[in-house]
């Protein structure tokens, strides 16, 4: 991949990350000696405690803190599943679900989408033979959220075969179209991470969010062998961007939506075919030999994009509109250039 | 466990953490907008860099910084080994050793020591079953240090062999009797951690050495999708840590000398069966019905101890000296009460 890459004129539509700045209130946490100790596995009582905040019903001890949504990811599935069972994911999917369900040894069941959005009767079709369900939404690479009426679908189905269904949400407060559906329920895990709405990626925290205690109990003990705490001083800096203004993800949201307006209708006006993105901060265009494209346009015309097919979608190319619009309306100028001589 | 129990009175041999504070310089590091970006999985550039010091011919790029030395051995495991393989670890062993080696569906195998020490007889028998060798020395939660020959054949048989030698060396810097033998060789992975000797436990900064591209190539795959970066600043900590003179780590180990021997001349003055250590901050003596005071010392005598069953030794108690001498002091008059009235 190009990660990191970088240089004079470069234009990423690469990484995954906001552009923008975390919140003046993580600054204001400075390293204290007990920062230093080791700390609960689980995550410090504190931040749990402010989390239940975002979830009715909840208490401190519904949560586990991790590095990160992968690492929770990771526990939940080692926590739920065993060797060659069967797990549902819905096509195209975020490029780490396939390693991670692989290398924990499940065998991925795929779900057809269209347009992005859940076929529910290849869901109904497959679900009982899973062993657990994840749903993304808004999903990373699409941008895509799913109807309200087919969650709840899920949510029913799941909850009636007794089927753990994961949530990966990390997206959840970045939505244009309508307010968040969280799917919820005894069988329902949430994965959560302050790296998308704080835009604090490299402080890797993230967490679980479930009322099973078996699971919970379960991550938390896989978590005391593979990594222990969670920094805990990143733990404190969550916890003092919980303490953030709601303007603060307002106006995130505002900036992350002038600029999909911006990118859907430049690639519309080029003639791709696109889907519209109601969440997160990509867009997933059908492109004519994406191994050309997304090679030339990053030695050619310096942009780097990346490869639908490690997301499931072999026909497509992945953007992440998480930088400037000055730098979108280049960018796009860009691959007008490539279309027009390919 | 009694992980965080305290309390007035209470004195804890329990937790393997130092009591004393971190280096100075890590408290001069303060946060930056640039922390909170996704690194490299590998690790920050300049702190691999900086590691290259500490292990002769190495170059940063054989080098994975990861969540601890928990995480470290995790990826190696994943990276290695399959389902069904044989792993060598040698008993008494970290607690964390035979659950690591189970989650990931591998048979532990176990090979024999005599006072903590390798019975390399044993060892020849068992190694060519053996698809990994993990050696750890010194040993939580023996305190003891493998012989140079134990050692030189270890890593002769396994590289003849052509077995990865897994090396856990957290407690490298922690050696009272001789200078430490590191393990070495293409064949060898090292496991190693800033959280025991800069006492930064709770940051959570460990890291994975091998000349093998394919394991170092491999774990960072693994990590991409299992955690990705470790947090910046963190890294930024040990960065710092690595500056602080050679003094901060003799003063510390003469420390810890002390105490070693305290403890263990109090114990053999309480009669008890146990084996002399020779590095890290643990003693392990033989204790008739561990369960019994495991329990009766905590409830009855305010004395937190880990059962030695935890860590393969049924019949013996964990002690962790990192706790200032007079603490040690009266702990050991607690258990001589303890002893005399059993």
């Amino acid at each position: 991949m190009f990660i990191g890459a970088s240089g004079k004129g470069m234009i990423s539509f690469g990484s995954g990350q906001p552009d923008l700045p975390p919140p003046k209130e993580v600054f204001s946490c400075v390293a204290t000696p007990e920062d230093f100790k080791y700390g609960q596995i689980a995550g410090q009582a504190y931040l749990r405690q402010a989390l239940t905040k975002e979830f009715k019903g909840s208490t401190k001890d519904d949560f586990v803190i991790t590095n990160g949504a992968s690492e929770a990811l990771d526990l939940v599935f080692r926590a739920i599943a065993k060797p060659k069972d069967n797990i549902i994911l819905h096509t195209p999917y975020y490029y780490s679900y396939k390693p991670l369900v692989e290398m924990n040894n499940f065998t991925p069941l795929y779900v057809e989408t269209h347009q992005g959005k859940i076929d529910v009767d290849d869901f109904e079709d497959k679900v009982h033979k899973a062993k657990a369900v994840l749903i993304n939404s808004p999903s990373n690479p699409t941008g895509r959220i799913q109807d309200i009426k087919t969650l709840k679908i899920i949510e029913k189905t799941t909850k009636d075969l007794d089927i753990p269904l994961i949530s990966d949400e990390v997206y959840k407060d970045m939505i244009y179209e309508r307010e968040n559906y969280m799917l919820s329920g005894n069988h329902v895990v949430t994965i959560n991470s302050f790296s998308k709405t704080f835009a604090m990626c490299g402080a890797r925290v993230g967490y679980i969010y479930s009322n099973d205690k078996s699971i919970v109990e379960k991550a938390i003990e896989l978590k005391t062998h593979t990594s222990m705490n969670t920094n805990i001083l990143a733990q404190k800096m969550a916890f003092y961007a919980l303490k953030a203004p709601k303007s603060f993800v307002d106006s995130q949201v505002k900036v992350w939506k002038k600029r999909r307006d911006i990118i859907y209708n430049g690639m519309r006006g080029l003639g791709l075919d696109v889907w519209k993105p109601e969440g997160a901060f990509y867009i997933l265009p059908k492109i004519k030999n994406p191994h050309d494209f997304v090679w030339d346009m990053f030695k050619k015309h310096k942009v780097i994009t990346y490869l639908g097919e490690w997301f499931g979608a072999d026909n497509r190319v992945r953007f992440s509109y998480a930088l400037e619009v000055e730098k979108i309306e280049e960018g796009l100028k860009r691959v007008k250039k490539y279309l027009d001589r390919n």
